[in-house]
């Protein structure tokens, strides 16, 4: 795989993985210093990796940046720098263990010089990784640049980075294998599951964690759709069967949670990250504070008090969200106040003007809705960075938390308003199909297509530009071609929204399910087709991201299952509230309410019971990972009694 | 501290630490056979311990058991095998480090040669561990008992123990050390904490948690007394204040849960066993089924079928805890009916004869219900042994299970019943009050004075014994009376009745907290005295017991989360069910008890939230556990570095 792009260019004598993107007005004393920091042995405190300056493109004549520079890797380099990140591998045995160069001929796929051991996903990785832990010795600032200060351990790529003098850093796709890919992912219409080993081969084990579960919840689904189907086509007011149908959904979500972590643990273990160790988290690029000496590490860097950030995140951040919550509460109290007042201006005297001003609030609720979730967006991630969280996973953890709590209420507020509060079910049911609906279709509009249309315009543009001026066609120009496109490429910025869209449409599906069954019939025709434009999207739309070995899906899991608890209570209500189950408790309304709590407090407690009983982690993965550890412990045993012995053997 | 013992002992010339007593019929071939396996030197397989028989008591003359054994170990071993256990000990630099021999001199209190640097109760578990380890090489069957199968890789303890040759290995206690623990524990009179770390330095880490939990507890249980109090005082109706009271209450239950993880991790933490890796897991001594190859250690070992186990769980177990369930609720209701009948008869015919018929239900129905629990047990003990758990852990969990869901229908229902069904406050403030006072002396009379005062008049026969035959006093027949009297001590059943104690009043001062704020004050004095009972059991009642190096109270965190998640759910409804509350809602019933449900979601909510901000580890631990990471990656990169350099260097 690494060898793929080095046979369309012959004329290099390396492999180029990822491109370094300098700023065009970059001091020529910088870059000589940076270049040779990267290519300085370890031993000097180097990154030991091999970078050429990118040769000009088809465009040179234009205003095109000539600091462009390939970073690649001897095959010897990359094997220590695979230890170093603690990448784990199957052994001989079928187990995966962290890779050591001292044993790499014990590996299942280690066959020599240059074979296919490491996927080029994983060397992209490496190369980051030796790039962002590539430290300042004793310079006080960058050459050339006195702005930009060093102090001895800081990561030079961050603090570049961090000054706006490299301005990108990415991964070169590789032609071949994408076109097998996408070939096999998404082009050929078959009833197949996803190619996810393929996937975490080319983007890493978060990306195919994604669509592990966007195809898992999707099948998970099947069922929630199968049963609700009947439902919707026979017995659409008759209560008494949605109660069962309702019970079975909030049981099925639980289970299918649960089963989600027993597959993506195997999944983890089967790609190795399972029993990984995090490396240590180097700060984020943004992050600021006062140098002192890190308590864990001993190294100087910037320190930023935790009450510090504790008063912003409690006396600021979060006054801040209440007050969206309630502006977003009040907004939609306005809506229904103009849906009133334009429904009794349709009964008064109603005349072709007033049937379309019927449909104007639910216009404008939906467009407000649309512009406060991207202003607020902009304002989570203006706090955030705010707060100053010293780790990428922390401040990404307090953006997720700040957007969910945010999009739970601007979503759903007006389906509980309704729901709880008009206690009105055949307009609940109208406004939950219409949202459902219109989201997807926006979804899809807004993710796929939109920004296919604009890079296909970019790259004809391009394309043009290129054929213009040379017909002549060389190696070497195709591929600094590809990466002048690529760099123009947009960015991905991970799975956030992604996640986001499919958190929503589960609480579309789990929320109101036992008012309208046919919820997840749409949301898995949704999925089928997200399969589809996301896989399109990754493939065509956004520059390769680097890889990322992530274990589990992380803060969505929970965010799922805070979903799920929420969904049994609001079922519980809704069949409380219809009026079948009424009927039930003629005589005292009060008895129904006190049965409907009961209930509701012994199906959360089945749910906790389930979620104890279900182990996480599969049996058979349990034994292979205490296997491991056993192993460890007698190797340590066995070489202390050797040891011991000699030791005996010499005293005689 | 190891040396305590061996000076009053000068003839022995090793330390006895454990003692092994074997069936006074076992083999003399058996039992040589035995001994020369565990003094055998390790390379061959031994335990390479000391070990010596017992000379004959004052009593010899009686029917006295002869194969009584003293084990001890040299220093040497003693430290080897603490390696072996993996035993944290406080490193120079203050951080805590798994011990090895290599560098015991860089470890803070390791003077040299027989120093305090192991506790007895760390020598002990040493040796215990070193015994259990012990394994058959090629035995077919103990030598002279053909029915005591081995077979390669069977630890022999084990076997001698299920087999009944082995009756008991118990550690011995240390007269001096004992008498200064007692001391400083208990004799004196005095407002300062327990010496946990000399409980723990004398009986390990699982006892010392407790003693920490029962104080923590009483010292956390100070406030709501002291705001219980007033109100019990001033304004015993009303329920305004009440609401303020119990939603104090739930908040604090939930405070100090959480925050006695992050003192039980610092407990933890200083006695190095909180990064301790647990070794792995024998068998326990029942466990039985067909000989096959475990798959974690390849060694020969009975292998049982785990979906075997899990049908006897779920289709035996489950079904009889849920039919005793059924059976307490009915013994339940037959007394209602009984207190109602003899109410009656009072009511119509009041003699003095009737006024007495008034306290029979009562009194029969706490004669039962201890009955009940007593039976109950056993057969907890039966099913969960049937159920023939691999591990002594899982064992363990599964009976405390059965036996913790039991206790608290038996103990609760009542008062339930009484709350929910028969709505009457003041019964239940009654019936509270009266379980809570009764359940205490109850407990104290049969936990520490029954014991001791059989435990005493065993000792005054033993010494009549003694002064009978003999005046002179040596030390060897001192350590031997010393010996027999421990063996004929009652066993320690270990911490799990205390627990359970705790427990339940635990339930009695949340569940209910509302109607009987002075609850906190009653289990706050209860909480003092048994500090004292305990305290003295431990030093005088029981045998001393093998340390457990627990790093936190496992299961039974669990069991006072559930409590403090049950106690929401009771108080909210007693406050939405009194007449004060209902007072604010003269109209509709209806949206009381829709806010009473909001508010207890609410709090629930909280509560969650709550648990997940506290972090479950201080921050300076984190520090610490991290750079302790941190700095055995760096040294495992520095030591590749290295490596390669050295390679490098060889080839140029």
């Amino acid at each position: 795989m690494v060898q793929g792009l080095s046979a369309d260019s012959s004329s290099y004598s390396f492999t180029p993985l990822v491109v370094l993107e300098l700023a065009s007005d970059t001091k020529q004393e910088a870059t000589a210093w940076l270049l040779s920091r990267i290519r300085d042995r370890q031993q000097n405190g180097g990154a030991e990796l091999l970078v050429e300056q990118l040769g000009p493109g088809a465009g040179a004549q234009e205003k095109e940046n000539p600091n462009m520079f390939l970073v690649g890797a001897t095959w010897q380099r990359l094997l220590t720098g695979a230890e170093d990140v603690g990448l784990f591998k199957e052994f001989n045995d079928g187990s995966m263990r962290g890779f050591t160069c001292a044993n790499k001929h014990n590996f299942k796929d280690f066959k020599g010089y240059g074979d296919s051991f490491l996927s080029m996903a994983e060397c992209q990785y490496i190369i980051k990784h030796e790039l962002d832990t590539l430290r300042a010795k004793d310079e006080t600032h960058v050459p050339g640049h006195t702005q930009a200060k060093l102090y001895p351990g800081k990561s030079i790529i961050r603090r570049l980075q961090s000054k706006g003098i490299l301005i990108q850093v990415f991964p070169l796709h590789d032609k071949e294998e994408l076109k097998r890919l996408s070939f096999s992912w998404y082009k050929k219409v078959k009833f197949s599951f996803q190619p996810l080993d393929d996937i975490r081969h080319y983007y890493g084990e978060g990306q195919a964690l994604y669509f592990g579960f966007l195809e898992y919840f999707t099948f998970a689904l099947v069922p929630m759709a199968l049963i609700g189907v009947p439902y919707y086509l026979f017995d659409w007011e008759d209560y008494d069967k949605y109660v069962v149908f309702a019970v079975f959904n909030l049981v099925w979500c639980t289970v299918i949670l649960e089963l989600w972590k027993r597959c993506s643990t195997s999944l983890a273990y089967i790609w190795g990250t399972l029993s990984r160790k995090k490396a240590f988290e180097e700060p984020r690029p943004g992050f600021h504070g006062v140098l002192g000496f890190n308590p864990v590490t001993g190294r100087e860097e910037p320190l930023y008090p935790n009450t510090k950030r504790q008063l912003r995140i409690y006396l600021v951040s979060l006054p801040f969200v209440l007050l969206c919550i309630y502006l977003s509460l009040y907004v939609m109290m306005i809506y229904f106040l103009m849906e009133g007042w334009a429904l009794s201006v349709h009964d008064e005297e109603p005349t072709f003007w007033t049937g379309i001003l019927l449909f104007i609030p639910s216009v404008i609720y939906a467009v407000v809705i649309e512009i406060m979730n991207l202003v607020y967006r902009y304002v989570a991630e203006f706090l955030t960075e705010w707060e100053n969280h010293r780790l990428e996973s922390s401040y990404q953890n307090h953006l997720v938390l700040k957007v969910l709590v945010f999009n739970f209420f601007n979503c759903f507020a007006s389906l509980f308003y309704i729901a709880f509060v008009m206690q009105d079910m055949v307009l609940l049911r109208q406004s939950l199909a219409t949202l459902l609906i219109t989201s997807q279709i926006l979804n899809q509009v807004m993710e796929a297509f939109l920004p296919y249309w604009l890079q296909r315009r970019r790259n004809k543009k391009m394309m043009r530009n290129v054929q213009k001026r040379r017909a002549v066609e060389d190696v070497e120009l195709a591929l600094a071609e590809q990466v002048r496109l690529e760099a123009d490429m947009s960015m991905y910025l991970g799975t956030f929204d992604d996640y986001l869209e499919l958190f929503l449409l589960f609480g579309y599906v789990s929320l109101f399910s036992c008012v309208y069954p046919l919820a997840a019939v749409l949301v898995v025709l949704n999925n089928i087709t997200e399969v589809y434009s996301d896989a399109f999207k990754m493939c065509h739309v956004f520059k390769r991201p680097f890889s990322d070995p992530a274990a589990n899906i992380g803060v969505w899991q929970l965010a799922f299952e805070a979903m799920s608890v929420i969904a049994v209570v609001t079922n519980c209500s809704l069949i409380g509230m219809s009026s079948q189950v009424k009927a039930y408790f003629p005589d005292s309304e009060l008895q129904l309410i006190l049965w409907t709590v009961a209930i509701e407090h012994g199906l959360l407690a089945f749910k906790f019971i389930l979620t104890f009983l279900i182990p996480d982690v599969p049996k058979h993965i349990q034994i292979n990972l205490a296997r491991l550890e056993f192993e460890s412990l007698e190797a340590l045993k066995k070489k202390k009694m050797l040891e011991a012995s000699e030791l005996s053997e010499r005293m005689q």
